[in-house]
């Protein structure tokens, strides 16, 4: 497995460019975490649906690269099986997303040639689906298995702006419990939503960025948390004068990560809302998947200079993050607002650069198997 | 109806931006032809699907907003009549559409906020695929209802250079016999595909480029033939030594203007496809669509002058051909590109604001009503 990492990490870095695909290069880690829930999307399909027509979703897929693999090797085993039903698969994320790289990939016309399962297997139909996914998004009753990774840490609307911290982790209670009730009515709405699509039997199963039994989240699992150095060096500007309070504060991210109890609370008690819609909650638990670059870097140490490391690494924690702190740069030139982000992160790749083994993002993600009754 | 078009063209001369929605604004002509098929939907409705769930597609629908309007009424009929059954709409095209623009009109963040009809009506659900209409797109039987505007006349693949002329309509006998041939298979691939997706009874309706019994077509209806003037001015450029042979001969169009007779082939004599792959042809006719540009010109010649016109008319000529003669040139900058399609649209606009009352774009289209039987 390591090897086969190491692999797909040295074609990953040859592929510095942005663009179409970056952000699934950038996400390795999000890949790893994905590939590794196969055997819970095998065990769904022996379940679901003895209907004559299957159709699976991905919700908040992006580019669809990081769960590219799953989908090919899930669709792989089916027919191997004998299993030739017809399979929609329908990518759902914002209307702004790049469905055209997402097209395009799964036709054999991008990147990864070898996985456009589309073109590889027979009767297959590839679609997309641009409203979010707390609203419902295909007919109802229509829905064999639905698939989320990685994406529903995002909240439909930020709360609050929070003041001392870039994000919830790092936030007062007051702003803290803020996030966690609109979380709460996110994932209400997201999972009512799959009530409706889903027909009996038929398995939601999600991966998703949360706070494990040992209070380790995304990049602070034992090393410098990750967000608290975005946050430092944020403040840092803040400090030096490059940007302004208002610029501070605005950079929030929309985002919440829930515990697990918090995944709970809808199938808890026999009033709750799980028992209302029609669903149940098979299994959750949580999961750590280490850092690849860090592990790369400690692997090699020999070979890779800390310097060689801090460039590796930035990326994989700016793909995701740079929007936030680009668009709370507020009336600034794109010149003036390029040369803030890139100090920014330069600043934290030279602390990286400096102290390497105290940095990594390790990934911690809570799993859920859900059915419909 | 002259004033409504005339109501819309002025919304859509302040909208000359290129750009989100460019396509649609330019294709006021198509628009107008596309909404008088409203009652060949209305009439399919009656008759197609007793299934509680219904599936449309618009093939070839590029970013969706000719056709919104039509979509519009098509469910708002429906649901006065008190039909609430749960409409799935999905939009197809090559995967480089612009899907994002769609997918945010369709939901009231774009443009014509009034036509969002996913917003508007509970239980419609507007999806994309972005695979080209000559393969299945969707599983079998499951189409309720086929529709497809000024998409097929585009060949899959360009059979030949045509040597003396830009488009099939001014080729040789044997170059245009190549591209005969080629429409021919390729309107046999899309029938196959459709009579697939189709349910029994669903119906697809199409409205495409075409001659006509009298031998016009788009833009060649009486006055100055406009792929005679593309070609006269193209060649102009050849001839003042502008652009090369090879980038004259490249400029091809890859679209094939069909008969009626090339249209119902397929459809004709026992040992015919349609009876193999169980469509019938219900109607066919072909329907003259007059130029709205040219049109707004003679009823307000006392304010338009021949300049405004040429001015306004270019662009309508320009929004589906400019990509063939920009990427006819080879090795050439950004800048020259640019310099050369520039001045061979101004020479265009020159013709016309010399000789206004000679250049029309008038569309000329075979309307088709196909069942799946």
């Amino acid at each position: 497995m390591v090897e086969n990492e190491k692999a797909f990490l040295n074609t990953q870095s040859e592929l510095s460019m942005k663009g179409a695909g970056y952000y699934s290069k950038k996400t390795i880690g999000a890949k790893i975490a994905i590939d590794s829930l196969q055997h819970l999307i095998i065990d769904a399909l022996n379940n679901i649906s003895k209907s004559k027509n299957l159709r699976f979703a991905d919700f908040g897929s992006a580019d669809g690269g990081t769960s590219q693999e799953l989908w090919y090797n899930v669709i792989s085993v089916m027919r191997e099986r004998g299993d030739h039903r017809p399979i929609e698969i329908i990518y759902t994320d914002l209307a702004s997303n790049d469905f055209s790289t997402l097209f395009k990939t799964m036709q054999g016309m991008g990147e990864n040639v070898d996985l456009a399962y589309q073109k590889e297997f027979e009767n297959v139909f590839v679609h997309g689906c641009g409203t979010g996914f707390h609203d419902q998004l295909v007919t109802s009753g229509t829905l064999s298995l639905g698939f989320s990774a990685t994406a529903m840490h995002y909240v439909s609307e930020k709360p609050c702006q929070i003041l001392n911290h870039v994000h919830m982790v790092g936030a007062s209670n007051i702003e803290r419990n803020k996030f966690k009730k609109q979380a709460l009515v996110d994932w209400e709405a997201i999972l009512s939503a799959r009530a409706k699509e889903l027909e009996p039997g038929g398995r939601f199963i999600c991966i998703n960025f949360g706070i494990d039994e040992n209070g380790r989240y995304l990049g602070n699992t034992g090393d410098k948390s990750m967000f608290e150095s975005f946050n430092r060096h944020w403040k840092g500007h803040l400090d030096s004068g490059i940007i302004t309070e208002e610029e501070f504060i605005s950079a929030t991210f929309p985002q919440h990560y829930r515990t697990v109890e918090e995944f709970s609370q809808p199938f808890v008690g026999n009033d709750c809302l799980s028992n209302k819609i029609g669903l149940k909650l098979n299994r959750i638990f949580t999961k750590l998947t280490k850092c690849p670059y860090r592990q790369e870097y400690e692997n090699n140490k020999a070979t890779i200079t800390p310097e060689e490391f801090a460039k590796e690494f930035i990326p994989t924690t700016r793909s995701w993050s740079e929007t936030v702190f680009r668009s709370a740069l507020k009336n600034r030139t794109y010149e003036e607002t390029n040369q803030i982000v890139e100090s920014f992160y330069k600043n934290y790749e030279n602390e990286v650069a400096n102290s390497p083994s105290e940095h990594s993002m390790d990934y911690v993600h809570i799993v859920m198997e859900i059915e419909r009754i």
